[in-house]
């Protein structure tokens, strides 16, 4: 008998309607004799709604509390699916976190888990009932509800496989992982199967799929993750490790583009490594976050210093330049994407830097800063070229 | 040091306006040097709109299910309350049932405290925090969440104040207990004091200020409930026990009036015991709730006997009465009105029923049906008899 966790995100609750669907789906998979675990997001917009509420209390809402108040949205939904389950004569039971000791560690907001004791949703597989988890939430050693940050409800499915040796589902409004944004690129290809790693170079580059934890922790337990579209015949993704993977595989399985960030380039600065340490510290501190950085040749006794960060975080980041250099010095580009290639057939393959770049130059496309990963190859190319870049290089790397 | 329980009803905390307001009366309660707790119900609709999602899965929901539900309410407004306290500089943290052990015994819905480990609430009380429980739950031997019943966050703010040796105050949107309904009979007057006894007699016969339940623990630890309303400075009733009171306190402390219920006569029947409890008896297992009872003495081997029921249940009752006569045999009035005059003064006093039925007798008021405890007398009247008997009955007992 197989033990199978799903977890249906906040749009595939959205709704009574959508949680009955879910049941039925739920039904037909127990009917196929398996030890069904589901965890569940909240409903819809809950989240929202609840965080909308603190925002007419306090500007800056109680850690701990906005933790339990947030819990609650889980709470419900998975109620409201156990109830759905009984009323279509299936045996099922809802659990909160506190109630199957999933315990968490670190900060209220964004915990992580550091165990969970499945005895008692083992008696009740054991018993024959559906069992359903409230995701996102955990308690910490002291006893209070924390939560493990947004989509953290992923990472509550994926842990409670590991514990329960199951096999893992995402469930959620895609219907799996494709090799490059369907909305962006109307031919992009669905994968059927994605490494860890790459879906985790992919989700940090702006792939909002899943939960990057959860893939870590699928990764190092090596627990297979299914991701599909909820009540639906659609095949969808298996996320897994790659020694389950055909070796001959394509170098370059995915294929991410980002908007929100600027580049920032310095001019001028001292060629002295503890000024550079000293600019890149301050940035750190106030948590913005730099992504690519370049800096050329130093001219002399003169360094130009290039780098990434999100729009949102100019200003700032602009306050502590100025104790730098001079203004004449600061040069602002808000036109560029970040263009990347995944693959982790790129470790073995040569050349897909080099193929890259040249369909680049035959279109004239600018590259203006480059970096780069075991996995991953980033260009910040212009807005504008965008468009041009993603259809040639899906085209060139059968995306 | 005094520790002050208090409970906010559904309507003090309805939206994030109001429990700002309930969290600056803390803080003047709090100024003076107590140690404050308190108990939450659900915030407004909060618990309606729980159930309304519940109809939409199911006609008949799963009790476990309905009571982990339905505890998220008092959850959400307990977190709120407290973000809102930490927002204004004051110290505070909320707690589920859960967390502070409130072991509850009994059905799902309706469930009974079985005890509290105040240990987490002192150690918060000694950190100087205020304490916010979500009120309306606990858990069960089993680990479940279970519900106390509607108005059920009275009784957990009576338990906490028995448990803490402290003091209980009910915050609501009425401003106290009247002798008799205000809304009915407009020169009501407010008590200052009511005896616990009589604050059952009158909960029992339809004034829904207090959940009974908590009455009748305050009762056994003889704690003292102060109710009033919510954020005001209006001075409410106390409720305690005989001993505390003006011995000499007039006899009749309230008038309650009930519409609710319908009279039915059955004529005729056969004058022996087992027929008539055998009738009342499948009367019980439909659980309708039979309140009045009377028979007149035996003509013969026949007797007639009259009891009240409630409105909804009278064609399930009539389905059993067919099976004992036949159709003629019964009587149905529907223009009756129940009235009962309460008083622990009652107990010492007599002549109360004499001059009731003294000014009902001169104003021609005719009395169909009485009933009558130790300090309660209750007098089935005509629907239209109900206003002039309660302008009557609040003069002659000064109400």
């Amino acid at each position: 008998m197989k033990t199978i966790v799903q977890k249906y995100g906040g749009s595939s609750v959205a709704t009574t309607e959508k949680i009955l669907k879910v049941a039925d789906t739920l039904i037909k998979r127990k009917k196929e004799d398996n030890r069904i675990v589901v965890v569940v997001s909240a409903m819809g917009d809950t989240t929202d709604d609840l965080i909308g509420l603190t925002k007419q209390i306090s500007k800056n809402p109680d850690k701990r509390e906005m933790d339990a108040l947030l819990a609650t949205g889980e709470m419900i939904s998975a109620s409201l699916l156990s109830m759905a389950l009984i009323e279509k004569g299936y045996d099922a039971v809802s659990y909160t976190a506190y109630q199957i000791g999933i315990k968490t560690t670190g900060l209220y907001g964004r915990s992580l888990i550091d165990d969970i004791d499945v005895s008692r949703v083992e008696k009740s597989l054991s018993e024959g009932k559906i069992v359903i988890v409230a995701g996102f939430q955990g308690v910490n050693e002291d006893g209070d509800i924390t939560t493990l940050g947004r989509g953290g409800s992923d990472t509550s499915a994926v842990a409670l496989a590991v514990k329960l040796q199951g096999e893992c589902e995402i469930y959620t409004d895609v219907d799996g992982i494709y090799s490059c944004d369907p909305r962006k690129f109307k031919e992009a290809k669905k994968l059927e199967f994605i490494d860890y790693e790459e879906m985790l170079e992919l989700a940090s580059l702006g792939a909002q799929v899943m939960h990057s934890r959860s893939v870590e922790l699928a990764q190092k337990y090596n627990i297979p993750i299914y991701v599909g579209l909820s009540c639906s015949d659609i095949k969808g993704t298996i996320i897994k490790g790659v020694k389950d993977m055909n070796l001959e595989s394509k170098s370059v399985t995915g294929l991410a583009t980002c908007d929100e960030d600027i580049s920032i380039t310095v001019k001028n600065l001292p060629s002295n490594i503890n000024i550079l340490s000293d600019l890149f510290e301050r940035v750190a501190r106030k948590k913005i976050n730099i992504d690519m950085i370049s800096q050329t040749a130093p001219l002399g006794e003169k360094v130009n210093v290039s780098f990434t960060i999100p729009h949102s975080d100019l200003d700032e980041c602009l306050d502590i330049l100025r104790d730098f250099t001079i203004e004449d010095n600061i040069h602002i580009d808000e036109n560029i994407t970040k263009f990347s290639l995944v693959g982790l057939g790129m470790k073995n393959t040569t050349g897909v830097a080099a193929s890259l770049f040249r369909i680049f130059s035959e279109a004239q496309i600018e590259v203006k800063m480059i970096t780069t990963s075991e996995i991953r190859i980033t260009c910040a190319i212009k807005n504008d070229d965008k468009i041009k870049a993603i259809d040639l290089a899906a085209k060139q790397f059968n995306l």
